[in-house]
């Protein structure tokens, strides 16, 4: 059921994509947009569908701010792989974009696909006024300066810190970096239900750690032909992961611990968040 | 009139943003954003604020989408004087984010100010969920692959064309370069009282040509010292520009011609307007 509704999820992305990015000018920046928006798990926007279901709210409504989230994180993906920043040359198994194309179109691709990630979340058939500004409110505070930003922004300082990061400064270095937009996406359905978000902001807290802990056993358990990019480059740079503070089985360990956290919290939605609870499981089984 | 009311447009937009980004953590990436929102002449956020004025808007709701139009303008500038795009050292007389810190913090601090933008027009104080959603909506499409930033892509096109821009390919240019954001800018009051925006488009369209008109102007006529930033650098590149295009004197005639165009444009505001109309004659004989 999971991994069907995953790749549903990712296919009626990918439409939306085709539809909005196919209508702008074919000029290299927009290339490179649906360059960099080809691809990937769409776990995010996956999140927001069904969190979407899971609080009744029409799937032709939730498509806007699932391939909106996943505009924001394609956008963050190109930045990330910069030369100034991680110069990564590699994103699943394709050139990155300032590879392919060069920096000036990597960094004008990203701004506009942040910009194309508030334009989805407000687009008038994601719902009334109330549930489109409060996506695009919380979406703004989840991946600014407060939110994913911060969180990148910790993790280039901690490149020329004295010592390494401990596991509170990690911790909350990803709290950031990946899981603020984990947060969102999968509180999404119920913001749009004008909905407690409670239940699903306790998972997705739990499953955001779980991710990025799964995230650093795979940097140093898989290689670049499955993952579709570099591995091993936190432990070759000396960076602090949970890995080198926990050691490998304890990091898995604690990831497991945090995936029942994460399906104890949904309880409320009985067996229909049966597919949340898979999700949560796939996160640290996956192995790219 | 117009002076003192720019003037109080700016203190009131430097205090929103003093406090909203003393707020934040005091890390390298905030210092870069307060340094890149300190001065300049405020222009679209005096826009949002007169418009909202003429619509009855309370300034304390209309403050909101009034800095974060600027904080939208900073983002753009930071990244324009990025090495890999305009390569500019100097800003309002003071270095460029990625001088005064580096690519990384530069590239970050442009993205969170973007962010910032999206959750300054969607705050809560701003207005009811419709407006709110709507100047969102509406900042999404003037800002990104259909606006702005499909404006500074086609100026990066221009820089390696076989040919100078002829003058219909630089007004188009222009007008997702710079037109969208004034547009956007003289438009959110009569957005945020879901009134007729069509008088004050067509003031916007107007004057935004006329601005970058007299852009062109002062970057022949002016100098670096009085202008905070490099100048003559477009013709040095040999660019097309209005002034190269339509000559020095039938390049001011045309901005002239524009500001008559964009006051007569307001006739249903009647006297109500003339801050406007002020702001108007003022793109055209400013020196800096």
């Amino acid at each position: 059921m999971f991994r069907q509704r995953l790749s549903d999820a990712a296919t009626a992305i990918q439409a939306r994509f085709d539809a909005v990015l196919g209508a702008l000018d074919d000029v290299p920046v927009v290339q490179a947009m649906i360059h960099a928006t080809n691809g990937g798990k769409r776990l995010r926007g996956f999140l927001v569908l069904e969190s979407a279901r899971l609080h009744d709210i029409d799937p032709n409504q939730a498509i806007w701010p699932a391939t909106g989230i996943e505009a924001l994180h394609a956008y963050s993906l190109i930045h990330d792989d910069l030369p100034c920043m991680d110069d990564d040359d590699l994103r699943r198994g394709e050139p990155t974009v300032h590879v392919k194309w060069d920096e000036a179109t990597a960094v004008l691709a990203g701004d506009a696909l942040q910009t194309l990630a508030f334009e989805l979340c407000t687009h008038p058939d994601t719902g009334d006024g109330n549930a489109r500004a409060d996506l695009a409110q919380s979406l703004a505070k989840a991946s600014g300066a407060q939110g994913m930003v911060l969180g990148q922004a910790l993790d280039i300082a901690a490149e020329t810190a004295d010592a390494p990061l401990s596991l509170d400064e990690i911790t909350a270095l990803q709290r950031g970096k990946t899981g603020a937009l984990i947060e969102w996406s999968a509180t999404a359905g119920a913001r749009m239900a004008r909905g407690d978000i409670g239940p699903l902001q306790t998972y997705a807290r739990a499953l955001g750690l779980a991710f990025q802990i799964a995230d650093d056993v795979l940097d140093v358990t898989s290689d670049a032909a499955s993952m579709g990019k570099a591995t091993g480059k936190d432990a070759d740079a000396g960076k602090a992961t949970f890995v080198s503070l926990l050691g490998l089985n304890e990091a898995k360990r604690r990831a497991d611990e945090l995936v029942t956290e994460a399906c104890d919290a949904l309880h409320v939605y009985r067996a229909d968040a049966d597919t949340l609870r898979d999700a949560a499981r796939f996160v640290v089984t996956r192995n790219s």
